[in-house]
C-alpha cells in the first residue's frame, strides 16, 4: 500500500485524504500546500501526515489545487510514473490547454471531477463522507493509460463515489449550465444586495444564494478556463430571462404563467 | 373566542389554521376555497372545520388567496366589521390598486406579509411551525384601525412570528430584490436545463433552483402586481451580470475575483 501526495490541502484534498485513510487505500498522506495556515490546520487535524515541497516520485498524486494550477502541475509532473489525477470542475478546456503546450504530461494522468463541492473551504470543512454516493466523473481520452484509469476509478469507488465516464468537452458544456452558470448568477445577484435588505431574506434567498459564498479564487479560475461554454450558457439564460421580463413588462400574466410552469417542469424529475 | 374565515385553503392558509388552532386563538375555522380537491384535503386533514361560500359576517378574515385576488376580496368585504388581513408578497402595489378603485375596503383591514413561503403548496404541505421565529411584516397606513392592527399583530405573535412594521412601498422594493428577483432568475435558469443534464446537477444546483419549483399562478400574480419594482431590480441585476460577463470575456481574472469577493461579502452577515 503506497502513500498519496495531495497537491492542495483544501476542502477536497483533505476530504479525500480522510475518506481514503478510512477506506485504507493509502497508508501515508503527504501534502504540497503553499498556504502555511492551511497546511498547519491540515496537519493539526491529522488529515495529512507530512508537508512536502514536491510529490514523492513513487506516490500517486491527487491534484486538488485550483483549476488554473492543474496544467502547470501536469507539466511539472511530466515524468511522474505513478497515477496523477485531478478534481477540477473543468475538463476539456484543461486537456486542450495541456495539448497546446506540446508536452504530453504524466503518462498516468486521469482527468476527474467529483461532484461534491460546497460553499465552505479549507481543512476545517473537510468531510470524510463528502464523496459518498456522489458522482465522480472521469473524462478519459485515447492517450489515457488503462491501468492508471482502473486504479483511479477504484480509489473513487473506495471513497464511496459513483464513477461515471464522459467526453471532456461535453462535460464542460453540461457543467457550464448546471454548475458554473448558477454560480455566476448567484454572484451577480448578491452584488445587488444591500446590508439593510438581508434581514428581509427568506428561506428562498438563503438557498438560492448559498453558492454565492463560494471561493473567489476557485471560481474566477473556473470561469476563465471554461469561458466559452460559460458565456454560451449565459447567452441562452439571457434569452430566457428576456422572455420572462417581456411577459412581465407586457402584463401578460398567461404567458408568464406558461413560462413558469415550463421552468418548474424542468426540475420535476429532481428529487429534493 | 371567535371563529376565523380563511380565504384560500393552501399552504399558508392551512398552516395558519393549524398554528392558530394549536395556540387556541380561534375556536372554529371555516374556509372559502374554490378548488374542490384542495377544499377536500383541508377538510380531510382536519385543518379546517367547514367550507363556506362567503365569510361569516362576524368572523375575522384571513385572505390567503393568490395576490391578485386580494383587492377583489377587499372590495367584496367593504362592509366587513371584523379584522381582515392578507398574506400577499406584495403590499404597496395592492394598497395603491385598492385606493385607485375609490372604495376604501374593510375598516379593519391590516396588510400583512409573513416571510414563510416554501416551494411546496396545498393543504398537504401545511406546517403548524411554518411561522415560528419567522418575520411577519405588517405595513400599516394612516387609515389602519389601531384596534384591528393590535389584534392582527397579536395573532401573528400567537403563531410564533416576529412582527415587524414597515412602509408598504419600501416593502415592495426590498422584496423585489430579496425574493421576487431570485424566483425570476431561478425560473429563467430552469428554462435552459435539459432533462439529460439533470443527473449532472450537484448540491449547488439543487439549492439554487429549489425556488424554481414554486407555484406558477402565485408567482405570475406577484410579478404582475410588483412589476415596477421587479423590473427595476432586474435592471440592476443585469448590470452586475454584464460586469461579471465582461471580466470573464476579457479573461480579466483579477477583476472577476474582485467581483466574486464583493458578492460573497454581501452574504457574509447571513448565517446559514
Amino acid at each position: 500500500m503506497p502513500g498519496l501526495t495531495i497537491v492542495g490541502a483544501g476542502l477536497i484534498g483533505c476530504s479525500f485524504a480522510a475518506a481514503a485513510r478510512e477506506a485504507g487505500i493509502f497508508d501515508h498522506f503527504e501534502a504540497v500546500e503553499p498556504d502555511p495556515g492551511t497546511a498547519d490546520r491540515a496537519l493539526a487535524l491529522g488529515l495529512i501526515d507530512a508537508l512536502v515541497e514536491q510529490p514523492s516520485p513513487d506516490y500517486p498524486v491527487l491534484l486538488a489545487c485550483p483549476s488554473d494550477q492543474v496544467v502547470p502541475w501536469l507539466l511539472q509532473l511530466n515524468d511522474h510514473e505513478a497515477p496523477v489525477f485531478d478534481v477540477a470542475s473543468v475538463k476539456g478546456a484543461i486537456l486542450r490547454k495541456l495539448a497546446a503546450t506540446g508536452t504530453p504530461g504524466p503518462a498516468g494522468f486521469v482527468a476527474c471531477h467529483p461532484i461534491a463541492g460546497r460553499e465552505t473551504s479549507g481543512p476545517d470543512a473537510a468531510d470524510v463522507q463528502l464523496f459518498r454516493n456522489r458522482p465522480a466523473i472521469i473524462t478519459p481520452g485515447a492517450a489515457t493509460d488503462p491501468d492508471s484509469l482502473a486504479r483511479v476509478r477504484g480509489w473513487w469507488q473506495a471513497v464511496g463515489a459513483q464513477v461515471d465516464t464522459m467526453d471532456p468537452d461535453l462535460h464542460d458544456e453540461i457543467y457550464a449550465r448546471t454548475s458554473h452558470l448558477p454560480h455566476l448568477l448567484a454572484f451577480a445577484f448578491l452584488l445587488g444586495i444591500e446590508p439593510h435588505q438581508l434581514p428581509h431574506s427568506g428561506g428562498g434567498f438563503r438557498d438560492f444564494s448559498r453558492i454565492g459564498a463560494s471561493d473567489p479564487q476557485m471560481w474566477s479560475a473556473i470561469f476563465d478556463l471554461n469561458r466559452t461554454a460559460v458565456l454560451s450558457a449565459l447567452d441562452e439564460f439571457r434569452q430566457h430571462l428576456d422572455e420572462l421580463a417581456a411577459a412581465i413588462e407586457a402584463g401578460d400574466r398567461a404567458a408568464c404563467r406558461r413560462l413558469i410552469s415550463a421552468a418548474r417542469a424542468r426540475r420535476a424529475d429532481l428529487a429534493d
